[in-house]
Parts: C-alpha cells; structure tokens; sequence
C-alpha cells in the first residue's frame, strides 16, 4: 500500500520509525505492508513510486534538516503537487492549525484523488468535520483521526464501541497533558503558575507558545471532535464555553488542597453543551490523575461509566496510534 | 436478522430488554433490528419463525418460571432442536459450565448450520477456544464474545484495537468484581474474610457457590479468553497459575494496610505465563479499584501503558455488550 505523507515533524518522523520497525510483521499478517513514496515538510516534497528508503529519510531529516536533501527522487514545491501523485493514503501530520483552511484543502484534494486520509491533526477537524466526512464518503475513501483525541487511548474507537451497545450520556475528560502537569506540579509544590509553566517548558512538557495548551483551546478542539464523531452531533468550536487555567493561582491550589481536592481543567460534553473549565475534583478520584496523562469518562445508559486512561501525546505514542488507523485501511481493502 | 437465544437466565433476560428498547434506534440507524424468534431455558425451547413478543415472553418467564408457558408457539425439547431452527444468529447465555462440553456443542453446532454466535458464556471458550474459532471460519460465520471478560469494557476490543497499532507485551488486570468487592469490605473494615463473604451474599455481589469467584477460576478463565484472543496464546486453564484469596486472612489485610498497601486480585498475563494471584499494591495505585469495578492495563511497546475501568458486571452491562457484538454482524452482514 502506497504512501504519501503531508508534514514530517516529530510525528511524521514516528510514522515513518513505526513503520520501519513494524512492517514486515504487518506484512506477515495481513499480506501486505506500507511503503512511503513521497514527504513533505515545510521546505518542500519529495516523491518516489519505488518506495523511499526510511532509515536514510530520517537520516537526512535530522542533519539537513529538509526532506528535499534526499538524493535521487522527484522534488515537488507543495503539498498539493504531492498528493497529486499515485498513492493509497494520504497521512497528514502538519502542525495543528484551526485558523487557516489549508490542512482542509490537503485532505479535500485527496478526496477527491481518491486517496483514504489518516490524520493527527485537530484543525481540519475542527474547522470542517462534516464536509471532510462527506467528502470523503462521496469518494468512497475511508477517513480516520484517531490519534486526535487522547492519542494512544483510543478514545474516539472506545467511544464508538460503547455506543454499538448502549447510549453515551456524558463525556468528562482530561485531554489535555500540558495543562495537566501543569496543575499537578502547582499542587504539589504549592507553586505559582509562571515557575511551574517555565519549568514544564525546560522540560519539553510546554510548548515555547502554550497559549494553545493553558487557554483549553486544545482540549476543546478534542471535545468537538469528539462530540462529532461519537455522539453525533454537529459542534464546531464556538459552540465550546472555554476557560483555561492562566488564571489559577497558587492560593486558589492551595485552597482547594486543603479542601482534600486538586484543580483539573476539565473537557465536558452533556447533551449539546460542550465546556472546557478548570474543576474541583475530590483527592484520589479517578478524575484525579497526575502528569501528562489523559483520561476519558463515558457515561452510558446501560453500560455504566467507562473510564480509558493513558499517555495522550508522545512521538511514538501519536505514531502508533496512526499506524492502527492505516492498518483498519489495509484490512479493510484486501 | 433473526436471532435464537440459548439460556433466559438474568443474562438473557438483559438482552431481551436492551433489544426491547433499542430495536428502532437501530432499524434507523443500520436498517435493520432483531427479531428474537427462539428461546431456551433448563425447562425446554420455544420457536415462531415470526418473531416473539419480548414483552409477553418477560412476563412469562417473570410469573411461571419457564419460557415453554409461552402460548402459540412451537415447543421443543433441546437446543439442539431450537439451533436447527431457521435463524441468522445465537446468542449462548446459558450460566457458565467449565466441565461440560454441552455449550461447546451448541455453538459448533450452530456454526455447521451457518449461524453467527455471540456469547457471555466463558465456559465453551475456555475449554475450546482454537476449536471454536476454526469452525466459525470454516463455515464463514462471525464469532463474538466480547461480554466474557471486563463486560462492559469490552476489554478484547480495546486489546485488539491497540494491538492494531502497538505490540502488547503484558497484561495486568482485576477481573472478578466479587472477589475484589470482598477484599475491598475487608480492608475498608479490617474484618474477616467469612463474615465479608456473607454480606457479599446478602447483598448479592457474591454467588451461594461463590468458589468460581474467590477461588481465582472465573479471573483465569478470563486470562485464558484475553490472552487467545488479543494475544495470540494458545493457552488453557491447566496453563493458569492460579491462587484465590479464600487463604487471606484479616491480619493480613491489616498488615497490608499498616504498609500502605492493598491486597487485590490480580490476574497477570506476561508472555505465555499465565497467573492469578493476590498481590499487594499501593494505596491510590491505579490498580487500587475499590467495589465491583473491573480493570485491564495493557502494558505496549509503542503506545505505552493503557487502562480501562468499568463495570465488569450486571445484568444490562453485560447484555449491552452482547448488543454490541449483534450490532458488529448486522453491519457486517449489510
């Protein structure tokens, strides 16, 4: 199976180390494996219908800096040159952007080339769900996103599988790791925001530009596609009431400690409300979880609740979870 | 799509009532229902090719006791005689036996005579779960069983779905919600193991036979199903190490307690070693689940650590995930 790859950041760089390391047991098993023909960063594409050798592509990412370094194959100046070329699947991995449409077009454009699309990235969901749905149903392409919610969790599957069974009343989750160490830290060290935030940045926890992260504008990214995708509504994300956690401040922690509860910013679907807001939640809950953890609550009618908790981001994490989506493809062609 | 059930037990009751209730949801969502046209209890089998009044049949069973008071209908004597009926699925309720074959039977049966099989009965899987298997394929029938272990968590899925993108190197789980609401009563009350399990059974978390419980049979018959189904074992019971916790005593819960820790049940799948033991654990470690609540943590190569947490039991849980698993054949068959 023919693959093209929009963006080799870290993410894309995982695909492309999963792969590497997976294929030939996938191959075993299902008949048939991955080969990457064509790449894409920032500083342009490169294309191969034999194959790109991946060790060498990653070698070339990581001293050169640029894809177009690799020697011997066809350059191409954008994305929509490369997802012009003969391929199965479009994998795109650009940085999340919910301002501008070009990540939608990307995927639109494959559609319509009648290439399948595994995505991480939140912002064409967010911006357009329901065209790329339907554009891809139109074309007879499958479309898949799981690592956009709660990454190797697997929330939107879970979700999915919940409700073949019974009816999902209310989702509660905590989507968002950066924010999540965050107030953990601020609750254990009894420490202002700055401090920790500064720290978590030193850490690679933060982003150099959290703003993303602390104002919950990621989390509520998550929650529409979420609430679209499992519970079949039609949100976007001015439908979302945010609030995020910049305004905690350390007596509020400490407060609230004392109280036997910690701070958690919580994403919450009910009916067609969608919230994202920083909550007391009681010490040693279930919702009380530390770290870079994400944490998914589904309540159901006659299932109970349902809770899936692990790491929600992560290089190789977010890559696994892609290549679970691009091996539904495979079996779902042979 | 007409469905026979073997076994109107609590199990079998649950699933009349969830069809009951979300037969039309389904109609319009997947454009068809289920129509139970056949079932068992240990008094004997009814059949109407037309379908059966669910209502009137839980009425029936509720205030004589036996289905075969069902008026109008074709009474029969065996399961047998009920699977050679015309219908697309059975459902095998029937209570849990892992010394009799009769429910393997059954379901090989139903497979020569091209049925689909979904399933809550560990027994027949635990006994012959490559046999099964081989002959669903061989006759090109679906066989789900996902209400056999975690209930509604449906656990095998969310191993299957990560073992799609990862590779799962252990599992550790909580699987028996009596043994772990017992333990859970005497740690809580620093009280001893008999007179816990006494109001365990007052209260109807625990069986008047409760050995299959506290024993540790029920937590490796369910080792045995994961471990097959996710992890590609070809394991048995005579494969499980397994130790119960009737041999706790209230000292050593206390001793336990006096540490910081918790005494749990756990059953363990690492390799191809097999085994259910009680082990101590931190308080407020995620695996320090209190009450009746199920728990699986999937330890993965490239998706890191992933638990899931839900009701492993009860009568609409359990009959919400054996919808599930008839939802997976309608939109197969479709």
């Amino acid at each position: 199976m023919k693959v093209i790859m929009a963006g080799f950041g870290t993410v894309g760089q995982g695909v492309a180390k999963v792969i590497e390391e997976k294929n030939s047991s996938i191959k075993k098993r299902l008949g048939e494996g991955f080969e990457i023909v064509g790449v894409s960063d920032s500083k342009g594409a490169i294309y191969n219908p034999e194959g790109l050798n991946l060790e060498l592509l990653l070698k070339i990412k990581r001293e050169k800096g640029a894809v177009i370094s690799y020697p011997d194959v066809e350059k191409l100046k954008s994305n929509e040159e490369l997802i012009n070329r003969e391929a199965d699947v479009l994998i795109e991995v650009t940085p999340t952007d919910i301002e501008s449409g070009r990540a939608v077009d990307d995927i639109l454009y494959a559609f319509r080339s009648k290439k399948h699309v595994v995505t991480s990235n939140k912002g064409p969901l967010t911006l357009n769900f329901k065209g790329l749905n339907e554009e891809a149903a139109k074309n007879g392409c499958m479309f898949y996103y799981t690592a956009t919610v709660g990454g190797c969790t697997r929330m939107i599957d879970v979700g999915r599988g919940l409700s073949n069974g019974a009816a999902i009343i209310s989702f509660q989750g905590i989507l968002n790791g950066t924010s999540n160490y965050i107030l953990s830290r601020m609750t254990d060290e009894e420490a202002p925001y700055e401090l920790i935030l500064r720290e978590a940045q030193q850490l690679g926890y933060a982003e150099t530009d959290p703003s993303h992260d602390v104002d919950g504008i990621d989390t509520a990214c998550k929650l529409v596609i979420l609430a679209n995708s499992v519970m079949g509504l039609e949100s976007s994300l001015k439908d979302v009431k945010i609030e995020g956690i910049t305004g905690i401040s350390e007596d509020g922690v400490k407060l609230a400690k004392s109280d036997g509860k910690v701070i958690k910013l919580i994403g919450e679907i009910e009916k067609s409300r969608l919230e994202v807001s920083p909550r007391l939640v009681p010490k040693g809950h279930f919702l009380d979880i530390s770290g870079t953890l994400n944490l998914g609550l589904f309540k159901t009618d006659f299932a109970g609740d349902i809770a899936i908790m692990g790491r929600g981001a992560g290089q190789m994490e977010t890559a696994s979870a892609i290549l679970g989506d691009l091996n539904k493809i495979i079996s779902q062609t042979r």
